[in-house]
Parts: structure tokens; C-alpha cells; sequence
């Protein structure tokens, strides 16, 4: 079997792909994994195993198949050689699965009345494994067995280190799958017992746990979702269980694992398929992500149908790429500033001066970040809101036509409608801008409110700043060249309009001296 | 020459490839391309346009490199041969770089004064030419030159598509990084002359206008930064420059070309060098860089370095990447939170509800976003906001430590420093959360935001939402199943301030009555 044979062998370099990824800090990148895109990846890699056990399930016999679209080839092939179905297999895997189906939910049902839980997974190995061997099933149906089972441990070897080049990208992409999905149930598990999961160390901890089992051929472990459940089910608290449960494996492994010789294999199929459920279960989020949000409902569903197309790392890293693109784009288009309160502090501002030289004061807050995602918004919006009283007369699409031309050619002589840019001849507009909400900035960030200031400028519009932090008001100072004009930046909202009053009274008085 | 014919047949995939991005809408993405990442990207090809110069300046024979690293290499193999440099052509690269500059520096300082600008390149390529061909230059000192030039365009033939497969990669690479460099061009002049850039469009006139020369073995075409500055600074207004300046070169290449046969390739080499002056005079963005913001000055040097090493479309992917990681790495890291007002509006409850019985409002705005991005970051800031005047006598050190027991468990029993939960018992603070600035949210933040509430809930603290829209609330109440609980969502803060009041007399007359 070529690929459990590769499966072996990878092994040995997945363990140094996680180690390598916890020095460079990736376990603390796993924030970028969202709930849906786990969701989805697991279903996907879940719905995967079931297709690998459809032919023990139907008894027919499958060449291997893999790579890209395998899961429709698959299903195709079972598809064209529908008559090579078995039909004793077929009914003792259907058997099973109502079996166990049935006895789990019955017991889901009364777990809390009766303490105890029937394992009805080792009583079905054992009653079909005695049937099968009674009725010599193997040779009277020709039913698929799971035969010889070496016993015992292998001897440990080095894992072959010449595959390296050869295996590491897909062992970076093994690694990511097991990490993630133990991550997701450690978090799950965290949730419910209210402690916190270190993401790094957890990496550690996981790449270094497939150290020892590198050197045994192991399979890549990572946490199993079944036997966690069944676990915490059962009552345990302690990695004491996991000890004994470990110590019942080691049983099996050395001493009753020939027994298994009989077990046919339709029912091992049966018992990996029901004990799936709880993963395949997860298609019901989908509900919940539809009503939430619709986006992640498209993400969960584009990244479950790369899974099955291509692979669980395939999915994985498209999932991802998506959430990220979609935050992005979601961030370019969000509305940049917030005009709430603006009205009030208006006519606070008016009343104050007597209504003898009516001023405008406009106060716009900007709630989020500026960077070169939102930049240009930011500036459209910005100028947008200073435009809108300064044209009352005109309907928003006037001022969306004439925008361009208005804003950007102040100092042209085409202007459209005329009026627009002075609408009242002897009233200052002032505009305050609050950067509480303005979190970070980068170059482009910057250089749009330089020139959103140049603009304001140009149209003989005040343009204060408001809570600027040092670092803004640094890089604002050398952008557009305002070492000397101190006069922009304000501890708070309350002073810059305060120091537009005193401006206000001192051109009054200079008005008057002047008359 | 292998280079030059590989890339006459790029040129045959480049324009579909750049109408292919234009489909998919791919030029609206372009604001992915910050100043910092242009600027370097064309500093670095610059610096690579300098280095394939480097042999010519020099006169000396140099097989042809290239792939990564190639940079390095030809500067390596100049210097292991430095003794095979040829003084004629290296004097002569130096006299004409001089002189270039010189006349240069002075058209750029009496370009005011006196109208015309000496056209200093023409004339040297002029008396170069006649002078290597009275002193015969080719044969007396060996000189390079540029030889024999086939005049008039080659008959037009398909671009062949077999190779198609091979160069697609590549092709995608060259078109965006002609695009880029055109675009940047274009948004320079757009900010010069006051008139706005459609991207995408932009994207299919490029493609388009590389169809033609594609049958003609042409090097896919770009916006030139010299030839644009030369045509402003002569006082070109509109496209009746560029067709004079076409009709020139058309008679260049039928009549005057051959001509050109005498001209020294180190005189041509110095021109091209000296033309890129503008290209890499960028070099001092970045003490602009450096002193508005020190990331975007990073991205600018590790772009300038992954494009020298490598290529300028690996240096443009590079850049932007970065750009994006830093992005997510600080929203994720930028406060979530702005508690400005909150002291005052505290205070004003306080007094109104007469003291006897002292309630603690806080209003708390969210001024970002709430994504998978930050969702973790403002769950704790929330609960530290919540926590923090409740426990006043502890320092904050104390409240980090302790945060994960306390606020998690606030049904188990053991609390950190016993009271910190439950400080004043008669006490019940509430919590209103402004989600003005909320401007959009995903699965990940709505469950956040459900896992506070619920927080909240378990701790006896009353939480409300002000200004939420209207698929917040629907989100918020599908995700924590608050169909039934219509009391958390209020149309502004002061209407849940109204509220609390009011459920504060009601509590307080059913005390009363109880009594």
C-alpha cells in the first residue's frame, strides 16, 4: 500500500517541521485560523476518511486512488462497478452502523440516569470477530478481514533522512493539519473547562510528542476529537486517564491484537465511519454562519469544497487566503468617519457667537485606523462631509459630479454651479478632526491627511486635529512640511474650539479696528 | 543574444495576460501597491538597468548572467577582471556622464529664464558618432559600437503561441510590473494636473495599447518616467506631443538609424545611466520614510533588496505581502477600546440616582472593526475596562495576573484575592457599549461579543449595546440565542442610560415594597 507506506515515512520529518515552525513563532499565527475555516477544513478531511472506507463498506475490491479531484474518482469508480458490490458486506457494514448509531444515541440518552456506558464498539469487535470466525466467514462469503497483525512494538530505526527534500512541504503541510485541528479541540476543551491554551507552546509540546514516534514509523499523531469526547463523557479529569487508556492500547498492541485476525474489515469501516459523526455534524454551523454572517457562510463553504477537491492543507491554506482577502476588502470599503454629534456641537458654536458671524464648526471623528487600505475613502468621505452644509442647494449627485472638480481644482476657475466652493461669502468653515479612534497609520495614512489638510487650505477651510498622538502629529509635522504652523494640533476637541472662538474675536476685533 | 530575444517573445503573452487581470478586475487592486513598495521596486530595477550597463561604461567583454543573485555575480566578475578594462571606452563613459549632468543641472536651473532647453543628449549622440567615425575609433582603439541597425519596421507575424506555457508565469510578472510602474507614473500626474485615474481602466488600455507591438516582436511597452518628465518640462499639455514625438521616432528608425552605426555603446550606456537619474534620486524617500513612519521604511529597503537580489516582480511581491502582514499584525495589536468619556458620564449617573445606592455606569466605545483579527485582544480589553474600577485597590499588575482566573471563572470558587469579583456588594455596575464606531464584524467578533455578555451576565454586570445596526443586533441575537432578550439593545447611549435609570427606581421600589 504505497500510501500508508508514504504516510510512514513522512513522519519522520513532521516532527522537525512543527519544532521549526514553534522557533519561528507561527504557533502564534494560528489566529488567523478562523472558526469557520477549521469547521470546514475538519468536515472536509472528515468526509475524506469516509470516502476511504467506502470500499470495505460495499466489499469491493478499489485500486488506489489519489490527487487532485480523487474523491469524485472515487465515488465514479464505485459508481461504474456497481455490480461488484458484496452484498454480505454491504448488509453486515449497514448492521453495524444501525447498531451503533442506535445503542450511542440510547446511551447519549441515559448517560446521566445509569453511570455506566456500554462500549459497544468492543462489543461489536468482539461479536463480529467470534461470528466471522465460527461461521469461517472469510472463506464461505469471502469476506474481507483484517488478518495478521504483527505484534508488538518495531524495533526503533532513524527516520530516513535522503526523503527530506522530497517530503517537506507536504510535512509543513501535515503538520499544520494535525496542529490545527488538536488546537481547535484544545480550545474547545478550554472553552468548556475555562482555562487558557498557550498557541506556541502548544506547538512545542505537539512537534515534540512526534519526536519518539518518528523513530517507531508512526503515522504523524494529533488529537483525536472521538476519544477526547469519549473521555470527558466517561468522567475524566486528569492525564491519568490518558495513562491508563495508554496502557490499554500497549494490551492490545502486544497481546490481543492477533486475535483481530477475524474482524472483517466492513465492520472496522462501520465503526471509523459512526465514530465520524461528530466531525460531519459540524454541516449544521452552516445554519448558524448564514444567519451571522453570510461571508464566513461562503468561506466555510469554498474552503470545504477545496478540501474535498484537493486536500485538507489545500483547503486550509484557502481558507486562510480568503479571510484575510475579505478582511481586506471589508476594511477598504467600511465607512471611515463618524458625524454623530457633529449637529450639536454646530449650533453650540453658533449660538455662542451670536449669530452676528455665523461659523461653521465641524466636529468628524475618525474610528478607525488610516492605512493605505482606507486611505483614499478616508479623503472622499472627508471631503464629502466638509462639502455637504457648505451646499445645502445642491442634491448629494450634484456634489458627487462636481466633487473632482470642486475639491481638487480650488484654485481653478471652472467651478461647478458657480457658488458652490463660497457659498456664503463672509462665513469660515472649520473642520476638527478627533483621532481617538485613528489606532495606527502608515505613510499613505498620513499623506492623504496632509492632503486632505492642503485641500482644506485651498478652500479656505480650517482644519484642526484633535487627540493626536506624538507620533502622529511627528509625522504629520514632516509630511507636509509644517515644522512652523503649530497651530493645527490640539490636546482636545474642547480646545480646538476653543482656540477657534479666540481666533474668531480677534478677526472681529481686527475687522473692527480696520473699519 | 539570448536575454534580448527572450524577451521579444514574451512580448507575444504580456498584453493577454494584462487583459486577463483587467477581467478579473485585478486593476482595482492596485491599492495593494503602496508608495514605499513602487518607489523601491523602481529604485531596485533602476539600480539592475545601471548594472547590465556596467560592461559598456567599462568596455569590457562579459559573458551574459542573469538569474538570482545575478546582480552580485556581475559585480563579482567586474571586479575579478578589472584588468581587462578598457581605458578609451571608461574615459569616455566618464567625459559623457559629466558632461550630461552638467548641462542638465544647468537646463533644470535657467529653465525659467530662457525658454528653450538645450536637447544635450542628442547632441552628444551626434558629435559622438562623428567623432568615432573621423577618428575611426572602432579600429584605432577598438571601441564598441553600436553597429549595424536594420531600418524600418519588421514585418508584422503572430506572436507564437506555443510557447505559451512556458512564459505565462513570467508574462504575468512583467505585465504587472510594466503596469505598476506605468500606473505610479499616471497617479503622479493625475495629483500634478488635478484629474483622477481609473485603475482597472488604465489596466485594459495598457493591455490593449501591448496587442500591436506584439506582432512586431516589440518589448512590451510602459510609461517611460524621463521621456513624461521631458514632455512636461517642455510644456506639453495634450496627446498632440506624443504623436510629434512618435513621427519623430518613426523617421529616426526609417532614415536615421543606420546612421547611429558609429555611436559608442559607452556613450549610450552613459546616456541611459544618467537618464535613470530620477529613478534613483528615490533613494531619498527614505529619510521621508524613516521620520513618518519606520515600517514603511523597512518594506521600502527589504523591497530595494529582494528586487536587486532577485527580480522587481519578486521584489513587488515581496513588498506586498509585507505591507499586508504588517497591516494585520497591527490591527491585531491596536487598542479596541476608548473609554475618553467615561469618568464623566459616570459621574452624572452617580449624582442623579441621589447617591443612596451608587451605580456605576461606563460607556465604552469600540472604535475599530471587530474581526477574527482583534476579536481575542478586545474581549480582554473589555473585561480589563469592566474590572478595573471595581478593583481598585489592586494594582494593575495584579488585575493581568489574576484576569484569566477571575473573569473566566466567575462561577468556580476560587477567586483571586477573594473580593476582587464581588468588591462592593450592594454595587451593580453596568456597562453600555457604544458600536458606533463597529464599522463591520464577522462570525469571530459576534461570538466575542456574545462571550461578553455572557461574561458580563455571570459576574452580575449589566450589558447593554447603543447604535448597533441593524445585522449587528440580528447576528448577536442568532448567535447567543437572545431571541427573547430585547432589553440589550438601545438606539443611542442615552436611551440606555434612560433605561438603566429607570430599572434602578423600578428595583428600588420593589425593595421598598418588599419592606
Amino acid at each position: 500500500m504505497p500510501a500508508r507506506m508514504e504516510l510512514y515515512q513522512r513522519s519522520g520529518n513532521d516532527p522537525e517541521a512543527e519544532i521549526a515552525m514553534f522557533v519561528l513563532h507561527l504557533g502564534s499565527a494560528t489566529f488567523l485560523l478562523t472558526e469557520p475555516v477549521i469547521s470546514a477544513m475538519t468536515t472536509g478531511a472528515a468526509t475524506h476518511v469516509v470516502t476511504s472506507q467506502v470500499k470495505y463498506l460495499l466489499g469491493m475490491k478499489m485500486p488506489y486512488i489519489s490527487g487532485p479531484l480523487g474523491f469524485f474518482y472515487i465515488y465514479a469508480y464505485v459508481f461504474e462497478n456497481i455490480k461488484s458490490v458484496q452484498l454480505e458486506a454491504l448488509l453486515l457494514s449497514l448492521l453495524s452502523i444501525v447498531v451503533l448509531v442506535l445503542v450511542k444515541e440510547l446511551n447519549e440518552q441515559f448517560k446521566r440516569k445509569i453511570k455506566v456506558v456500554l462500549p459497544v464498539d468492543l462489543v461489536l469487535i468482539i461479536a463480529a470477530s467470534f461470528a466471522c470466525y465460527c461461521a469461517n466467514m472469510e472463506y464461505t462469503y469471502g469476506l474481507d478481514v483484517v488478518g495478521h497483525i504483527p505484534d508488538g512494538i518495531p524495533s526503533p530505526r532513524a527516520p530516513p533522512m535522503n526523503i527530506l527534500s522530497e517530503v517537506v512541504t507536504e510535512a509543513f503541510g501535515v503538520a499544520l493539519v494535525g496542529y490545527v485541528a488538536s488546537l481547535a479541540l484544545a480550545q474547545g476543551s478550554a472553552k468548556k473547562f475555562k482555562y487558557s491554551v498557550d498557541d506556541n507552546q502548544e506547538f512545542l509540546a505537539h512537534g515534540l510528542s512526534n519526536v519518539i514516534p518518528s523513530f517507531f514509523f508512526c503515522i504523524p499523531s494529533a488529537a483525536a476529537m472521538g476519544r477526547t469526547a469519549g473521555l470527558y463523557s466517561t468522567g475524566s479529569k486528569t492525564q491519568v486517564a490518558c495513562l491508563i487508556s495508554c496502557i490499554l492500547v500497549l494490551i492490545v498492541i502486544y497481546a490481543i491484537g492477533p486475535l483481530l485476525y477475524w474482524l472483517p474489515m466492513c465492520v472496522l469501516a462501520s465503526i471509523i465511519v459512526v465514530g465520524l459523526k461528530g466531525m460531519l455534524i459540524q454541516f449544521r454551523d452552516l445554519k448558524k454562519y448564514w444567519n451571522v454572517d453570510k461571508i464566513d457562510w461562503s468561506i466555510w463553504v469554498s474552503t470545504y469544497i477545496f478540501t474535498i477537491c484537493f486536500a485538507a492543507n489545500v483547503g486550509l491554506l484557502f481558507g486562510v487566503v480568503c479571510t484575510i482577502a475579505v478582511v481586506i476588502v471589508r476594511f477598504q470599503r467600511a465607512k471611515t468617519l463618524s458625524l454623530k454629534n457633529m449637529k450639536e456641537l454646530e449650533n453650540k458654536v453658533k449660538t455662542e457667537v451670536e449669530g452676528e458671524n455665523l461659523q461653521l464648526v465641524k466636529i468628524i471623528s475618525i474610528n478607525n485606523p488610516l492605512v493605505f487600505l482606507n486611505a483614499k475613502k478616508f479623503h472622499a468621505d472627508l471631503m464629502n462631509a466638509i462639502q455637504k452644509d457648505n451646499a445645502n442647494n445642491q442634491t448629494p449627485d450634484d456634489i458627487n459630479k462636481c466633487e473632482q472638480n470642486v475639491l481638487l481644482n480650488s484654485t481653478s476657475n471652472g467651478t461647478c454651479n458657480g457658488e458652490t466652493s463660497q457659498p456664503y461669502p463672509n462665513e469660515k468653515c472649520s473642520v476638527i478632526l478627533d483621532c481617538t479612534g485613528l489606532t495606527f497609520f502608515d505613510y499613505t495614512g498620513v499623506s492623504t491627511l496632509v492632503q486632505a489638510y492642503m485641500d482644506c487650505k485651498g478652500q479656505n477651510v480650517d482644519f484642526l486635529l484633535a487627540n493626536c498622538t506624538a507620533s502622529l502629529k511627528k509625522a504629520v509635522q514632516y509630511c507636509g512640511h509644517l515644522e512652523s504652523d503649530k497651530h493645527i494640533f490640539f490636546e482636545s476637541v474642547s480646545a480646538a474650539v476653543g482656540a477657534i472662538h479666540l481666533n474668531k474675536n480677534l478677526s472681529k476685533f481686527s475687522d473692527h479696528s480696520e473699519v
